[in-house]
């Protein structure tokens, strides 16, 4: 078991974080963001709130998540659109301050872990009215009657989602939510866009590094919104939402010039844009693609234009929330020499 | 004179405004929103700055607005890209404070005049690297080089804008970014959405009134942006941009449920939306106008819809922002008994 | 009456149609092309028909065009999903031949005027399912029930159209779909592109011109799609829909290099986009209109697009169609010497 | 090896092509449509051209396909703005008529496998100017200067692409237009469309099967474009372009009502959408794909959105042609019973 886990953080080491960051491997003090530490959740992601702890680059957070719903919908009967309460939504826990982060820094967040918490624990899933891919919505305004309401309620543990009678699913957990505080705006924890935000990519789960251009002091650093799974664009709007304790670890890179999320794990790279309409977001992330191989990798930006049209790779986030997510990456084994 | 100013506000008796609003047509006092008053402007609209001033309904106030460039262009010979300092744009009167204004209200914003402050009153319009509908940006990336900057700074009275030796062009003065508070987030001022803000709509000038949903205790109104003359859809990004003073009118209006910004001149009424891409922006400001003219003007939807379809009018704000604007609008000749 | 058609046309002897055109200001024969020398109408434009008739430039042809349902829908308890057929939609008069044609060329279409046909002249306006702006459709899929179907058949003559008991609104014809072959594809009439083609535009009614770039020998131009009015993006998907006699004239202009269609009328000169998404049509249509005042109205690039950014006009067609179709203008007073 | 290849497609068996088809597991004869049988190639899809053989349900053919460029790139040093003449791209074999095949039927194309052709084989990838989605182009019309063009001409054979010194990529061939004929329409072969056309999904090589929605008598299948590797979305404009020796069997399937491109391979089923802007490809991608599990899997429609928004795969075929393609997937395991 020690061993797999070392086998699996192996590529750790060549990582960004652990090369670039200024506590590189070493492991500092673990912190416990609890809910009653946490006190209350933050529903829009800015300068403008107090920090609940204060870290060092290196250090570990186990935090418990809400999930995306705050708990409000506890029953397969509960109507979502009576019990939500716009912009009340998706409760983020937050601001850690990392003691030393500047504007112009990058924060690495790597995830080791996301478990379930409590007892019996439970996914949820929805159709809310005017919300989801396949539905007239706020922004794709519709005089359509929005689709029925509807709630379920799946059991789950660290290796299942017992979805129905019919279909058991893996347990494919990652954080839907990440993000520093924009520098003077405060952004409804909804929406995605270079801060990080709700960028709802199933491959950040453990064992991935997200890196977060920071616009403010002490980089405010806003996690939530664990999903047990999450299909790609999460269609219907929302994915297995749970409440988790997910662990993270941070680092705190200089000198890195970023302005869109960036990406890491063992097997590839990847930037992260977040734009309405879709291809939008998906030229952000191809063009951060490129400037990072460009800066970092040593290519020439037309051989990585054209190499990655005929190599790249493409993550879809979300296409429902305000912004859409697309993340586009590269092989690893490709790039690295 | 006298009578001619009447004349041209004879509909306002009719309007919205004096019909439901709290003062009607009752004018109360008239303050004075200058530069030293307002002391710091505002590149952020938000929940969390301090009221520059308290008013009661029917209060005029006198704005002195800067250009959207902070008065930091002053030459032709000026690098836009040098002197601007993102998110630091677009300075914002405000908050103005509401007394009375709560959530759910409505605040009606009635413009009396636009006028040029100072001597040689001078406009300015820029093609800034990144920014502009017939480029990549920011949002729609691309990785062609940037086009080349420009500026322009244009003489103008209240009669003309002396563009060019060969061109003058009438003085059309609008207001560009008008808004009342976000609830919970803080929209930086390049941004339009529910809330109002960076519209650039140019129907939005003197004799006319904006309907905005207030989110948020005293309504906080922003205001801001005044351009001398716009083309629809502001197509290289900016408009001739020029410090002003701005007159308005403000109401309070109570028991009237909208979502997004609405608006009405002598001619016509309108619903604005803000979305990308540009037809959701359309279709948000048709369903609200289809919304209008069910609950104010006795139409059955399908008639509107309908109707509309056959003698709706559409105006372009802009497709530059980082949401795009568009009016629809009727005729009130048409929808009046 | 005579005098009042010259002033009305005084304008065309400077217009490019007569200042460039083959036959220029002589008119030369006069054309019928009734329904039975129509015969079987188009539902797609493409170099694959026999022509119906050959034209010389400068000749007048009077069309009569059907109704964009064919006809089929003659009351209001109709049901258009039962009897409309896709692709059999939108019926098109032509091609004609235009003697002289060349690929490269320009055709230039002149509206004279457009009539009611036939006693009791009545017009047609739907609600289809998934049609339309405010409801998925066949392109935006949802998975919402669709909009209801509605009919109405609505009297009309050359001054109004009796629109409801509420409402009468003005007569206000123009030609919905007007279209020259592309080269080698065969695209459906209700689709709009650089051929033409469903564009939809309110102000191609008499006293037009349209410009079309020539893509096969004798041009082949299709005319269908009269519409006694039509609100600005035709938002429920139609507009009054009448068969109309429809009379042009039709010049030939060699030497001219366009890609899109191009427009004039008395006041403006007008560039036409057609794309998904609205964004993508305005851009066009803003960079053809740069094109044009820099090639023949003698603007350097950089000054037009800025002064377009501050004096431009943009005319929404549709949003409706399987490609949206925008103008962008510019009044001929300030680009003229 | 046998065994091997017994193996790949021992899942043949359970597919919906066998199952259904005409001629099911049967392989009947085998066709060779080679460049002179083939004579010219065709640049637009439709009805309107003579087929170039007939087959049954269940026979072979073996297609030799052209690069995409119609050869004629053949250096580095090459021009492909000078050489490139649209719309003459992207050649086309067939059409192939299928005996039987009527309007309403589908067709079932199973790849079997992808082979270089000649001696040295040899792929092309070029940036074309105005062409590509980091790009402005003829419809996101831009004023910047288009990129610079270059050719890559890279050495492959069927196990790796030489792309540089740097980087060996696997060769992963597929077919990137694959087409039925429109009903009336005729379409250029680099836009997809609800016909098949220029998908570009990079799954749909040796051992997939497509299903394309019959609308002309005898199917009129067109296939060409093949690429040795793309990456997701074709970012450049190109892939690894190149002559191939692609054999498919065909099946024809009768009472199976699909509107849309559908797509099997042993691991997932996936229905493909393509429109603009990528959401709206997405969504009917996603759409179909929900009608398909309803249809066929025996799903609630509701249950099929829910579950695909926790565990739907999706795959970005390109966002630079005419029109995006995106395929919205599910892994078979979890489906069948």
């Amino acid at each position: 078991m020690q061993n797999e886990v070392e086998n699996m953080t192996r590529w750790l080491k060549y990582s960004h974080m652990y090369r670039r960051g200024v506590a590189g491997s070493k492991v500092g003090r673990t912190h416990n963001l609890t809910e009653s530490v946490q006190g209350n959740y933050h529903y829009t992601i800015g300068p403008y709130s107090d920090g609940v702890m204060e870290i060092n680059p290196g250090d570990r957070v186990v935090v418990e998540t809400r999930d995306a719903f705050d708990g409000l919908i506890s029953s397969e009967s509960d109507s979502p659109s009576k019990l939500l309460n716009m912009p009340f939504l998706n409760p983020q826990n937050g601001p850690i301050i990392v003691n030393g982060a500047e504007k112009g820094d990058v924060l690495a967040v790597y995830i080791e872990s996301m478990k379930t918490r409590g007892e019996n624990p439970t996914g949820t899933s929805c159709m809310i009215p005017e919300f989801g891919a396949l539905t007239g919505t706020a922004y794709t305004a519709m005089l359509n009657e929005p689709l029925p309401e509807k709630v379920r309620r799946v059991p789950l543990d660290e290796k299942y989602i017992y979805w129905s009678e019919r279909n058991t699913l893996d347990y494919r957990p990652h954080i839907g939510t990440l993000s520093v505080s924009p520098e003077i705006d405060s952004i409804n924890a909804l929406t995605p866009d270079q801060h990080g935000g709700n960028m709802d990519l199933p491959d950040m789960g453990p064992g991935s590094i997200t890196y977060l251009p920071i616009r403010s002091p002490g980089a405010r650093l806003f996690i939530g919104d664990a999903h047990a799974s999450q299909g790609d664009g999460e269609v219907c709007g929302t994915a297995v939402e749970y409440p988790s304790i997910t662990t993270i670890r941070v680092d705190l890179i200089k000198n890195w010039n970023i302005t869109w999320p960036l990406f890491e794990n063992e097997e590839m790279i990847m930037a992260i844009g977040s734009a309405r309409p879709l291809e939008d977001a998906t030229r952000i992330a191809y063009r951060e693609l490129i400037r990072w191989m460009v800066s970092d990798y040593d290519y020439d930006q037309w051989d990585a234009y054209m190499m990655l049209s005929v190599c790249g790779k493409v993550r879809l986030g979300n296409f429902v929330d305000p912004k859409y997510t697309v993340g586009a990456g590269v092989i690893k084994q490709i790039i690295e020499r």
